[in-house]
């Protein structure tokens, strides 16, 4: 199987032409409609690579309640669905295809071989999973620390009842307005902007989904 | 300066003659008395190895409330304390000094370094980061999705009102009485314990702090 968009993520050039063959010989292609489930909490399917379409990774409580984490388009690949390749990390996420979806998947048993044998693979399994979580604990912190979510949202429906959806503020503006940093501003209008909720333009915020805001915002 | 500390850590026995010499002649000791501020938020110091002592670090919200999050022990080290070694990694931790604490730090300057010339201290550096996020996570998840710290503290409270301080009880039975998995249930005892609220024995729980339980469960 064509294995190319394995071989152009950072690391991978330095599999040794035995490695590439093991890769070439144990990828499969695996299709999802829209709406399916790919992966439960718990499981570890390998090292998935999207070639088409869009995961969405969330975490579910015990009441049923979802939060999203992260989202794999296409030319991304996600290792927490390898967390068993990993020890000592316990993580379990759920995965959603977000549309028809498809994506290679290399296998568990040999991801967790060319991590053994090649440290480069290696050290590309702990730092893909450190950026994931490091974004994961950035939503969660904002989420149990501040309900910074909930405080934008509101901030930005109550300048659209002022202003109409297009409104003409920096991100720093905002963050002076919500006593908060532009950093922090900026990462979560972005998240928003993910969601469909906002649009983002040079030195303007259009709000698209005023509704979705208002669930978010508890109105 | 004696950096076998240093040495000792899984992979950096892939160091080269010349960068144990770059690490020998790098090194400083620090010294830290109970109660101080090692790590402000933003900080990045460098690589930590506690020699004695501990390190308690944490989270700290807008209104000042803190999560501890995990310890650093004698012979522990800690990569947290240097995330601006790590591209795309955004993580701001606090840590101060629970007793009188002496560590070893390796600079930022040095420790990047290293990274970028040697693929094991690289992978070493992004194992420590995943294993510590993995940690966080799940406390935080535990605390936003669940309130199981206080769901457990208060079965603890009510359970010792009735059979007095010594539980004899498995984990298996608190998971099943409180709706849990055990592992969930003996993760949170271990943060109980280290915290000396409980101590834990063969097939029993001992309360040790009833004060501090209550305190968690908000009675």
């Amino acid at each position: 199987m064509d294995a190319s968009p394995f071989f152009q993520l950072p690391y991978w050039d330095a599999l040794t032409g035995e490695e590439r063959t093991l890769v070439e010989d144990n990828l499969r292609t695996l299709r999802f409609p829209k709406g399916a489930l790919v992966l439960a909490g718990g499981d570890c399917l390998g090292l998935l690579l999207v070639t088409r379409g869009c995961l969405r990774a969330y975490l579910l409580s015990e009441e049923g309640r979802e939060v999203t984490i992260f989202r794999v388009g296409p030319g991304e690949c996600c290792v927490l669905s390898a967390t068993c390749v990993m020890s000592q990390i316990h993580f379990e996420t759920h995965m959603e295809a977000e549309e028809d979806t498809e994506l290679l998947l290399l296998s568990s048993g040999v991801f967790r071989r060319l991590t053994e044998e090649n440290v480069s693979i290696r050290c590309f399994l702990y730092e893909m999973a450190a950026e994931r979580f490091s974004e994961v604990l950035w939503i969660m912190q904002q989420i149990l620390f501040m309900g910074f979510d909930r405080r934008l949202a509101l901030f930005l429906l109550e300048a659209s009842r002022r202003e109409g959806p297009r409104l003409r503020m920096t991100h720093e503006q905002m963050a002076r307005d919500l006593g908060s940093a532009r950093e922090v501003v900026t990462r979560m209008l972005r998240r928003f902007s993910q969601e469909g909720l906002v649009e983002l333009g040079r030195g303007s915020v259009i709000v698209k989904d005023p509704e979705g805001l208002r669930r978010l915002a508890g109105e």
